[in-house]
């Protein structure tokens, strides 16, 4: 626990990216949690569907949590809810009015609705105490409606932690980032800002959601065929505009994909989108219509594998087919990791016939993250007299540190810190990390959480680049004699020659070994290993992994 | 083979991109070959080192080849030579001065030098006659000197061959894309262009090498530490830049990675790179210069993971380090698929302390294919009354074949093939498909060619997804008895009460197999399999594969 008066701040979760995914902070023996995200896995983690924060240091001290508090809707700051309720027990769960409709939607699918204590945040006038922290919020524009930015106020002075945001001046509902409270907020003085990092390496400004409204405004009414766009399925304001525009031009619109069917339906419940009477047709009606008739909003933007783009783009979607003279807008830019997943979409959707707009060849897609110049901005604004970069990976981190600097704060008043870092910060003094704890990340695979450790990735990745060769050998009982081994490979070879000469060398290994009297088990699965493994090598230069089993009968 | 008259055209290899790696020109017997290049494998293709065109068409047809043809050195239109040579024997080779310098290397290295016929092209004056085919040259630039594209003279018409090219009107070397000579072609008369497709989707044009030059003249002076630049290895003139303004400052060079190394001896010998005496240092002298007196140039522009700037990044290299205070420009993009790497190799880099500087946060990067206007100009100038777009993803050849459109190419005269399409030109009519050959890809796994199939692939997936579990039964002779089954799980289980369960329940459906009589081993194992595996399901949601053994004494 800190020292009276100290606040500890911990990022946690995250790919490398720091503090992406929840920010722990505590003060005199009480917690508050901010967000509660997951990550999505990358190719080498073979296998896993999702990636947990560690909940290990608040499991330990699950009492003194007061409340997590979320800054906004998207996966990777409210994905772990409902992991983390299961694991540390029912918490007080803070947000505004949209992201506490998607939260309480994924508690009830985890059946832990019943259980949890959600509660709204008014960004205009919520102010919480919780244990010594007095919390308040102020709005930011993003790329999904409602975020907001929370103001601590600590015995260690007043901390500002942006979310994700960008400086949006025409953002389409009409609420911007709240400079104007951010001045007043930096006139009081702010001790310590954790500000998104994103974008930090990219200069000038990030574009309004508006230019792709004007995009859609151009594209959409020239076009004969059928028209989709595929966004996230939380990009409300993205769906709005493409909906507006449908309007305009009399298309039906039909939304396909799961996800994105609930958010509409959760979206429009709560009054963040609005959609006229008798323009959503179901699916199943498509075929009533002819294609310059509708325009489909549809999941898939990432290319992920089932999803509705993905499976019309492969042209096994059970409604939505795509053919000559189709216009497909994909209205995202891909992940780091998801690209060609996305090039693969795109390249059988031309094949199709359609032409596939996305972010490279036409402006159908803003970032919802502030630039440099955007955070330059934040910083001139709050002039915070200190900063820790957070919501990045460490290169956005270390460029939007050199922005810092650029403004003034002093260089050992800008922590750079991992996932997993201690930072302290008392009255008086600049933040300083004290200790790294344990921050691993935890896999979701399956129904298991949790149980899929480092050493199974490890086998799946050796099990992947060459393979498996299994070698059964039994030794006969009263004779000693030995039968011959069975041979099953697995992903490296094809049944031939090469596999009569391993049979052979396994036999040799086996007969070599019991005339020097070798019997014990584990010593003859060696011998068989390293004989057979050194015969692959030579043969064909790979290393498969050579699971011996010796039967004694 | 085609008809009198008609030429047969046949792009192959490559992984979605057509033609990319090599194209097949037949006509009245005789086979000219152009690029015989490779495609580095996706993460798809686990454990598979580099993919090879599929070389039966031309192995059935070894004595009609009259000779191989290649456009440029780069590794995907020349990595397969040794490949293609190896198999269907030795070929006359005809390259211009760098290429055939980068592939009688590479052909030394796969000891086929000797029985290797290579010959120089030079472009201003080489004609070939190779059977009905007469061979001209035009000199392009890209992003390695000394490319250039072939003019086929068939019976059936003028073919045009771009192989890759962007009309760069300041190259460092002063040789331009000959706009002239392609003019006067066109004026000749073009029947069909096949043309570079790489950037069809990218508006305007690409800019020339010069402004790297010009970054790295605004960047380099200014730096207290040391300055590494990192790009691929055949970028000679990137290179050159690099080194130029490091003579200006009076910075040493040094030149680390294998292939860099070799690149730049080949260039400086053959007349294409100019290094002032003492310039060069070797990285064993690194040592004793101070930071501010070198410059490195480097390999691993891609996060290749054995790369010299890998290794540097993980503080793994034996010679060079990077330190706070020391910049590190990437100066290449990322090919689709090794964004991740490179993402992480920055990351690794900024936590070293280094400022990194890449193409999104500085113009230290052009691309080396021509954009949209540029394709436009090349179109203006061959005026050709067909188009095939190659060189490019599905998508990228759609969008060249709409400028082709715009150009005023009939639509019926633009043909959209894929790899193993036979497109046939006959004097007089568009050019059209007439049937699909089989092209899949060759892979080359450690020391094997081609004997990793798509079934051992299928296999690793499985495999690096859920792990593997093999369950080994013995059946007793004469009492008929069974033992408790063995299990080995890799890749997915910890031990514990899930392998106990397995095991009962091996036991358990082995048991009830041999009450109901079943004793046939297939039958055994299947049950096996299937028991096992719904428990697993059940339990974890994974499926593992699964592999009975059942062993009879």
């Amino acid at each position: 626990m800190p020292a009276n008066g100290v606040c500890r701040i911990i990022p946690l979760g995250g790919l490398g990216e720091v503090g992406k995914n929840m920010t722990v902070y505590e003060c005199e023996g009480s917690i508050v949690v901010v967000d509660a995200g997951l990550a999505f896995p990358r190719d080498e983690h073979l296998g896993v569907d999702l990636v947990l924060p560690d909940f290990a240091y608040l499991r330990e001290r699950r009492d003194a949590i007061k409340a997590v508090v979320l800054t906004h809707g998207h996966e990777d700051h409210v994905g772990a809810l409902p992991y983390l309720l299961r694991e540390v027990g029912p918490l007080e769960v803070w947000a505004t009015r949209l992201t506490l409709g998607l939260v309480k939607s994924k508690l009830d699918e985890h059946g832990l609705l019943r259980a949890s204590d959600t509660r709204e945040i008014d960004p205009e006038t919520t102010v919480l105490e919780l244990g010594p922290f007095r919390l308040e919020f102020v709005r930011m524009a993003h790329s999904i409606p409602d975020a907001v930015a929370i103001v601590l106020e600590t015995p260690a002075g007043r901390i500002v932690h942006t979310g994700d945001y960008k400086l949006d001046h025409t953002p389409i509902d009409g609420l911007k980032t709240d400079v104007g409270r951010l001045a007043e907020i930096g006139n009081r003085g702010v001790d310590l800002l954790l500000g998104d990092s994103t974008n930090a390496e990219r200069h000038g400004v990030t574009q309004s959601e508006r230019v792709v409204g004007e995009a859609f405004r151009q594209i959409i009414p020239q076009r004969q065929g059928r028209v989709l766009v595929s966004s996230f399925a939380s990009n409300v304001h993205r769906m709005q505009q493409a909906i507006d525009v449908a309007v305009t031009v009399g298309r039906k619109v039909c939304v396909v994909g799961r996800s994105m069917r609930k958010n509409v339906n959760i979206a429009r419940n709560l009054g963040y989108m609005s959609v006229p009477d008798g323009v959503l047709i179901r699916p199943a009606e498509l075929d009533e219509f002819r294609p310059e008739e509708v325009l489909i909003l549809c999941t898939g933007s990432q290319g992920e594998p089932l999803s509705a783009l993905t499976r019309i783009a492969y042209n096994d979607h059970p409604t939505v087919h795509v053919d000559r003279g189709d216009t497909v807008i994909i209205s995202a830019k891909p992940i780091p990791g998801n690209e060609l997943r996305v090039h693969d979409a795109i390249n059988r959707l031309a094949k199709a016939g359609a032409e596939v707009l996305h972010e490279d060849n036409a402006p159908v897609h803003v970032s919802g993250h502030a630039n440099a110049d955007e955070l330059r901005t934040i910083i001139s604004l709050l002039r915070p007299r200190a900063v820790m970069p957070i919501h990045g990976e460490f290169r956005m981190l270390a460029a939007h540190a050199r922005l810092a600097q650029d403004a003034g704060v002093p260089t050992e008043s800008i922590v750079l810190g991992e996932n997993g870092s201690v930072v302290e910060l008392e009255p008086g003094r600049p933040p300083r990390i004290v200790e790294q704890i344990e921050a691993g990340v935890t896999f979701v695979d399956g129904l298991g959480v949790g149980d899929v450790r480092d050493v199974a990735l490890r086998d799946r990745r050796r099990l992947s680049e060459d393979g498996v060769l299994i070698i059964v050998a039994t030794l006969g009982g009263g004779n000693g004699g030995i039968a011959p081994p069975e041979l099953i490979a697995r992903g490296f070879a094809e049944p031939g020659p090469l596999l009569d000469e391993m049979r052979s060398e396994a036999a040799r290994v086996l007969e070599e070994c019991l005339d020097g009297d070798v019997r014990e088990i584990k010593l003859l699965q060696e011998h068989l290993h390293d004989g057979v493994g050194q015969l692959i090598y030579d043969r064909t230069g790979r290393r498969p992994m050579i699971l011996p089993v010796v039967i004694e009968v």
